[in-house]
């Protein structure tokens, strides 16, 4: 066996690791309250639950390992970084955003509960993220607690993912070129992304100059990971994806594909990608998850 | 003149100074970037800015002044629950929530703007009081930051205040008792002014033991609060109060006041005023502006 498949199957199971242990800690998280509550914790539960790539836990855990770091604190960082992307995932999809059908192969929480629902879910998984983070489980250092929450403010709010998805928002009726696609880009996913991996190194207690290495991956990463994602919108199976495709083009919005076109922007992802292991450079074995994520970006057909 | 006299005296000055020092606070913490975002920031200076009562930031200064927490401190924690609060007026304002088109005497933010930038404003204000606490000028001690934010956390989301919202969205079709009704408003409003009283007593280092008495005030200084809306919505003036009135009636929900009719009503909001300054009992002269707070409750108009 060649050492990429062997690379491919370590990385299969650590995916199939994660998502069993997010359903497990949001099976726990989002217990249904036998009161007027209860469709709101469903709503959250139907988002967050049997579905996603959980790309951003794994990062959260493979660069947590580097450190030897607990899992258990590990899992509780994940649990929180996931619960911000599901809460963004479910306000985008609203029908004043993107006004999407389907999401994880499933109908969007709008379509499934109500508006109002949709709304409050959001708005419930987002304050839980900082709960989760808040708990002296999660670290028994209250400065790393403290940290963690600055940080993952900052990663989420106008500075980084709900900025972003403003600029997203105005990409489809003002012109934007390659800087700016790539400035809105960086913030609205590369900064949790970029969270999730800082994430196991605050966690590790490492140095903000010993973070450089790490800093640089999370930003080449993200960044592949939105080229990619612009491809599969334009090529991908919708069903695979389970969600709906095609959309960039029909709101002649500019993307990395429609300012680079298909050719080159697989060739800047590839670029992208082994830039981003390039910084790995100063890690043995122990950063090989980390690799094998930055190849699967380009990989993934969903 | 009379000590009533006096202390109302002394409550407007503590009102218009928080007023003036929120309105500081928000100018700085939304500067308007020269970018994309320009819009999403003026939708969030127009809910945040100019305007409201401002009683939770007044709460939490009022509160910390019992034991000498340093101004500034006092101030971002104040900024940061004012920021929950605003956040959650954006959401509740919505056209699939409540529907609203005024507020504090200004279009909603949908309406000034659109659903699209209410939502992503909410969101970002959401993400920010969370990075204000995170902040070390909150306070030097990261275990007082990491309780505050533990505290406001659980206030805000599905056992707090954003469960309340729920419960109260399904008010309109289930029929509430008075348990019932007492239990949705405890966390709708009850949490965050909860929150608010015990922010002070975390800044001031106070025990769990210590922090009941304040404890018991933000109990029944919340439920009065309610009750008082349910009375200005049936009775208030729309141009003072700055919103629309007379919807919990056109909704046929029970409020407090379906329940128990306007005298019981009144009465029963005059002895929690009278039961949270009794309260306050192990207080001094210190302590007059939370009892003074806890009267105007029942006294304003807007």
């Amino acid at each position: 066996m060649s050492a990429v498949g062997q690379a491919s199957l370590a990385l299969g199971a650590a995916l199939r690791d994660v998502a069993e242990e997010m359903d497990r800690q949001f099976d726990r998280l989002l217990a249904v309250p036998d009161d007027s509550r209860a469709e709101l914790y469903q709503a959250m539960r139907h988002a967050a639950m049997g579905g996603g790539k959980r790309l951003r836990p794994l990062l959260v855990f493979a660069t947590a390992r580097l450190f030897g770091v607990d899992r258990a604190c590990t899992a509780r960082v994940a649990l929180a970084v996931e619960c911000i992307h599901v809460y963004s995932l479910i306000h985008d999809d609203l029908p004043s955003m993107d006004d999407d059908d389907t999401r994880r192969g499933k109908p969007t929480v709008h379509r499934m509960f109500d508006e109002a629902t949709a709304v409050l879910a959001g708005d419930c998984l987002h304050a839980l993220a900082f709960e989760v983070l808040a708990h002296e489980a999660t670290h028994r250092d209250p400065f790393v607690r403290s940290e963690l929450i600055a940080a993952l403010a900052h990663a989420s709010g106008p500075a980084g993912m709900a900025g972003g998805q403003m600029m997203d928002l105005k990409a489809e009726s003002e012109s934007f070129d390659l800087p700016a696609v790539t400035r809105l880009q960086a913030m609205k996913t590369g900064a949790l992304i970029g969270f999730s991996v800082e994430a196991g190194a605050i966690l590790g207690r490492l140095s903000h100059e010993g973070r450089r290495g790490l800093h640089g991956y999370a930003h080449d990463l993200g960044l592949a990971f939105q080229i990619a994602d612009d491809i599969l919108d334009a090529t991908g199976d919708e069903a695979s994806v389970g969600k709906k495709l095609r959309k960039d083009g029909e709101q002649g919005k500019e993307t990395f594909l429609t300012l680079l076109g298909l050719e080159r922007a697989r060739e800047q992802a590839e670029l992208l990608v082994a830039q981003a292991i390039e910084h790995l450079h100063g890690y043995g074995e122990e950063a090989d998850l980390l690799r094998d994520i930055a190849r699967f970006v380009l990989e993934r057909d969903r």
